[in-house]
């Protein structure tokens, strides 16, 4: 016989609500009365009925954490990307506000995916202007916080800083000296490409230098980028830098440096975004930028924990600055040792 | 009002067993009609109300993935290791199955971090012999399947092949010439451990060449592998190769040896089992094992199904052999271009 709430109260000498109050997490159990029910609930092996619990409830003490972003871009053979990253610190979040992770993969159906999950919340990473995954959230009533720059108006946020990023990043490539250097960004309407391409043009423009903006499917991944740099090195002869956001897309872009004979960063210097594998692992490694994501992604579970319970809380929240992590695709070999 | 399942029939001119037949993945639903129920669903923005299926089936679809080893060894600042590789392909393996994967983090209390986590089945990757989420899942009746030699009988497995991959990488070690070749485990009680020293006894036997253990406490980290690797240089002034296989260690291994002056791999060659960021980040890059970690969890996952439908299969499930990825760690300069 499975051990019940009621067998844990009479061993810890306490009444069953306050078994409940104790495993629910709720702050006015005092230390001594905490450690009684634990000792309890060990000695019985005491597991709650969490299906009669959701069921009466409505909780499921449940997060989601998905992204729209293509797999092609999001992923990769190693599976190791910014998904993963918030994913990783936003288990260790929502465990330390009584919640568990469901991790919905990025898949080609949506819906899908999304049918049977039970959540209470959800954080949605990056979305895109129409984004499917916030659709279905926002029909189902499901709360949602977005890491970065939201599609629409009334909804809870994080701050990634995203013009502020392109400019470290783009300014970093001019400091460089680069002078011909083109924007590769992904063709899907996201507020990420919109403020890297704003940001790009502003300091180009104050540079009296031309812009040149080429955009990607991102379901095409790393051989679009691939076909699509060969492209411009040959249509811009001048061509010594890219800003290249999407890390997938910078793999590409090394990739057609080295078949056509350019050497970086002395003849073409690169940078993407997000500082992950892609980056670390190109030889030499490329320029990007610490976007802090263990940080976001404890901001974004505090910040769905609030939405669930109700609590008020403006809904931008200013996440960590990112910071720049220079690397051989910019720096000449002499700077660097 | 939010849709029901007899709204969902009665648009889809269907009974509303047959809506559930379909929304639940079962096979005997034929093309014409699960494409029928879909529009209906989306047209009518249906949502099954997971909590009373769950409260009334006692499923709750949902697949945990866990792990014992301590967060200095299995996570470190990154967070990108060894378990979200396997979360991220196992995500995509449950959600074909119609199950959501749930990540329990690596924290200090297994109890506290499996309280509120409802599941059908888990996954417990590499547990030690006194796991104890593998004692508090087994409790619970929870059906497991473990990545990696179980630490008891009667349980379902994916054989990872720990004394192949031991042996492919001590024999490496040798091929490359080192003759003084220690090896450094972790202190707590794990097959995979047991294993890789088995594998290095036989070989370094075989070879007349004398064993060297060093066992380092998990917790401790990359900076107990430092130190021990300082004070083994002193011990064995003869020595030139190292068998690390966590990964961890292996990052303390190298820092020691460039802080006394050992060039890598012409004087000391080093070689860890996980192919992870580690790995690859170190300079020189080490050489490691391509686990197959993808099709590991896709096999576990399966496997994972079958036992919470009662499907009859025998308890070791064949993994796929690792490959050896021959890195700077090993190969002198002259070998490797």
């Amino acid at each position: 016989m499975r051990a019940t709430v009621k067998d844990v109260a009479r061993l810890a000498g306490v009444s069953p609500g306050t078994v409940s109050n104790t495993l629910s997490g709720a702050r006015n159990v005092d230390a001594e009365t905490r450690r009684r029910v634990e000792a309890a609930v060990a000695q019985l092996g005491y597991v709650p009925n969490l299906a009669a619990r959701r069921f009466r409830t409505g909780v499921s003490n449940t997060i989601a954490v998905m992204t729209s972003m293509s797999p092609a871009v999001s992923a990769g053979s190693s599976r190791l990307g910014f998904l993963m990253e918030v994913a990783a610190s936003a288990a260790v979040s929502a465990l330390e506000h009584n919640a568990t992770l469901v991790l919905v993969p990025p898949v080609a159906d949506p819906a899908a995916a999304l049918r049977n999950v039970a959540m209470d919340g959800a954080i949605l990473i990056e979305p895109s202007e129409d984004d499917p995954f916030l659709e279905l959230l926002l029909r189902r009533g499901v709360p949602v916080v977005i890491i970065g720059d939201p599609p629409r108006d009334g909804l809870a946020w994080i701050d990634m800083h995203y013009r502020a990023t392109a400019n470290m990043l783009v300014g970093h490539l001019l400091e460089q000296g680069a002078r011909c250097v083109p924007l590769m960004i992904g063709a899907s309407a996201r507020r990420s490409y919109a403020e890297a391409e704003a940001a790009y043009r502003g300091l180009l423009q104050a540079e009296g230098l031309e812009a040149h903006v080429i955009r990607i499917p991102e379901a095409l991944g790393e051989d679009a980028a691939h076909q699509a740099m060969l492209g411009l090195l040959k249509d811009l002869p001048a061509l010594d830098g890219v800003f290249v956001p999407v890390d997938a897309f910078a793999t590409g872009v090394m990739r057609a440096l080295r078949d056509a004979g350019r050497a970086v960063p002395d003849d073409v210097k690169v940078a993407t975004r997000y500082d992950g594998l892609r980056a670390r692992e190109e030889r030499p490694a490329i320029t990007a930028s610490n976007l802090h994501l263990d940080r976001i992604a404890a901001l974004a579970v505090d910040r769905l924990v609030q939405l669930v319970a109700g609590t008020a809380a403006p809904l931008r929240i200013d996440g960590p600055l990112p910071t720049l992590v220079p690397r051989g695709s910019t720096l000449s070999s002499t700077l660097r040792s």
